[in-house]
């Protein structure tokens, strides 16, 4: 391996972006803001998706697929959403390229101009809404409960690899109810769906909450998030849940007869995680060494590695390892015997441990003689002699306690850098050494803009589960009725 | 239900579009072209996209994602390709709404013109031939068998929903080689594997060949082919598997050190399928009552429908539902009860009739008595009455058997349709009824051209099993080595 990567305490930007970089997670490609998700990095994307598929239709859901393209009058239809989305969008305007007539190569051509521009969906509320006209007559129809996976392009200036990209992937959650109490319940249901899965999928943490008015998704009467805290003490939102009340159902004219043979708007919520889960992933766990996954997520579980010197002694202790690879795989485990020959041990533990595999399997020619093999934890980075007829249940019951324990330790994380906040002096002191600041708000949307004008503070939610007690806001000295939780954010 | 479908027999082409909207499979968008996947069509595609995937990543292949957009100056690398694709691209010139100045609505940021041109992806090679060039140095870094799902978009005039849409979902294989021969055999391997997903999934038979130079994808030196045969006599192209040579390397500067320590061009395939496989699913096995599906790609393999009338009579027959409902679904079957109070029997007989559940079990107070329940098969509309102890087992071989009955009934409708054609006259006259011609053609160009003038028939592809006797050519009466399929296609 080259040299080291940068540490975190010197350099946390460059840190991330190394690791994405040297753990072949995804790259930047020729065109601007976009990336390429490399093998590596998709198939934890892949675990990702397969996991909260699976969460989803054990709730009720299905997938189905909507266009790419929005109509650009589509977007114009809720006046908040065109209003937060316009700015940031790619534009078809024509459909068809030609032979340059002054020369070499292709030039658009004019007389293939569309009608109506069509933008790249942003999101797909609107052409599902639209959709959903004809979907929806009576109450027998709902709910719809659909989900879909797809790429939305949001014109960003300033990109970063997976946290902030022109194009990303993600799920959108697109569900009518008949009743506005049904809806809300979805909205907190698939927060919660979220929840569980950062906390024990990506062993992350989360803080479930409500945004405030100036942070909502636009065109929703509410926004339910997660956050979590990045070792930089940032705080990173890594999904959203939206309330929609009747507002799409009312610009796209969405009327369903009620059980008491009534006409009414259908009820909305939309909700999405994205690629950005990713940056999440990497930022709560890894260390100065590189990568470190949860066993859930990662694509490799498992490596065994051997040490040796001549192909007599590869040979040997291939002989052993094969039952031992085998019954790995057999319970489960993904499991990953690399026994090439043109790089040697050391630079393979160092290549894995960037790559942040759980768990790995050292075995040389004294471990033969003894009986023995060398587990090495990636979270921990300790290493221990186990018996090798032991080695397979060891194996089993480790990647639990790795799981649990890379939870527990960003677990700790979070609780060591979320500080009761009651003056503004110590909230301007804090927020420049990172973590969530627990401060009371007195709720206007201009100390909201104060704050964050004057610390690039912003408040990441109102917390579900909250510190109920009355206060004085932080900066305004107002009366408040709960604290709320301020940071900078990715 | 409403009246009954339009018959094969009488429009074809409306039966077509009327089970793809009755079976609720998918429906146009507003976007021109561009279609809405309903949640039950979807359910299809991913259990094609899964058994896809597993067979991709048996054969050593990994997942990744390239961007959605493709510059100009990229289409314009590969003149073959360029020319292929650039009539029926979207272009995105712009990337910003803003408010309109002269009135309500958006309109296209004129400040916001991109300096280069970005074309919605027809097809990755481009995009990920230039990503290649950084990722391939060493013959060590060959192969890379990678393979993306995605949606893509082409421009198309006249489009019908699944065959042929503006923007539709598939996956395509990109792979790099270190020689011809290895790139060969990839590309063989993978029409294989097509080949084996069209037969052992979705039941139907297909021809694997070559396409003529005429017929193959802009830039490949050969293009591989799965047809099939519709119910109408016309062939469907169901699969493709490209080798590229080493245009794309050429094009994109793709060198590596190959083990003689030369600089060598990297050798491609590509390969790919789209949920145009929906269509031909749907054409190659339904029937006048609707759709007929395999089991193995129906999301719900078996329904049970309960006969009744009084509530107390649904509640005997649930109490005997139940545990053979739970042992289907532990038995891995994917079965449905519809106890739904508010549509009568006979509706939900003809619903799943038309929806193409494989087996359909009733159950009525007459069967409590007996002891029996009613099975009925989609594929022959028979009937059996089984002895309730004995229907689990009966469903499971079942299910079997309507698999191989459905490959073999469209094998059997291929061969009846597949007519050895020596003469000119015998030509023009098959060509109306429909089905494959196997006939000889002297290899030009021109033959096929005039042929396809003549009769709209082209050669949907050179059998790789072909019969390998010399004889004339139907048309122009030239030396041909070997019979090649004419057809008309979709």
């Amino acid at each position: 391996m080259a040299k080291g990567l940068p540490k975190r305490s010197e350099n946390y930007s460059e840190w991330y972006n190394e690791i994405v970089k040297r753990a072949d997670l995804a790259e930047n490609s020729a065109v601007r803001g976009c990336m390429v998700i490399k093998p590596y990095g998709f198939a934890i994307w892949e675990k990702m998706q397969r996991a909260l598929d699976d969460m989803f239709k054990a709730t009720g859901h299905v997938n189905a697929y909507f266009p790419l393209f929005v109509p650009k009058s589509f977007l114009e239809k809720e006046e908040e959403h065109a209003e937060g989305f316009a700015k940031e969008c790619a534009v078809v305007t024509h459909y068809r390229l030609k032979a340059n007539p002054d020369g070499k190569g292709l030039v658009v051509d004019p007389n293939a101009k569309l009608e109506e521009e069509l933008v790249i969906r942003p999101t797909s509320e609107t052409v599902i809404w639209n959709t959903y006209r004809n979907w929806i007559q009576s109450w027998r129809d709902l709910p719809l409960l659909i989900n879909q996976w797809c790429n939305v392009v949001r014109w960003e200036m300033r990109t970063r690899l997976f946290l902030r990209t022109a194009e990303f992937l993600w799920q959108e959650g697109h569900t009518a109810h008949s009743t506005r109490e049904e809806a809300v319940e979805e909205t907190e249901r698939m927060l919660g769906v979220y929840a569980t899965f950062a906390e024990e999928w990506m062993a992350m943490p989360v803080v479930k909450g409500t945004k405030t008015p100036n942070e909502r998704f636009a065109g929703a009467e509410d926004t339910l998030c997660i956050e979590a805290l990045m070792q930089d003490g940032k705080a990173l939102q890594a999904g959203t849940s939206h309330f929609l009340g009747q507002n799409f159902a009312r610009s796209f004219d969405v009327k369903f007869v009620n059980k008491e043979n009534e006409q009414e708007y259908a009820w909305a919520t939309s909700w999405g995680v994205s690629t950005r889960l990713m940056g999440a992933l990497i930022m709560a766990h890894s260390d100065d060494q590189g990568l470190v996954l949860p066993p859930k997520l990662a694509p490799i579980q498992v490596v065994i590695i051997p040490i040796y010197k001549t192909p007599e002694d590869l040979a040997a202790i291939s002989e052993k390892v094969n039952p031992i690879f085998e019954a790995l795989k057999a319970a489960g485990v993904l499991v990953k015997y690399d026994d090439a020959d043109n790089q040697r041990s050391g630079w393979k533990f160092a290549e894995y441990e960037l790559k942040g595999v759980p768990i790995r399997l050292g075995l040389g020619m004294r471990d033969l003689e003894n009986g023995t093999i060398e587990v090495a934890r990636r979270d921990t980075l300790s290493k221990e002699s186990v018996a090798i007829e032991n080695v397979v249940d060891h194996v089993k019951s480790l990647l639990d306690k790795i799981q649990a324990n890379v939870y527990q330790k960003a677990l700790n994380f979070r609780e060591e850098n979320t500080h009761i906040i009651d003056t503004w002096d110590d909230f301007k002191s804090q927020i420049e050494k990172g973590g969530f600041l627990m401060a009371h708000w007195d709720g206007t949307a201009e100390t909201e803009e104060k704050i964050k004008e004057e610390t690039k503070a912003t408040i990441r939610c109102i917390p579900l589960v909250g510190i109920a007690e009355a206060g004085k806001c932080v900066y305004s000295g107002r009366d408040s009725a709960r604290r709320v939780v301020f940071a900078r954010a990715y």
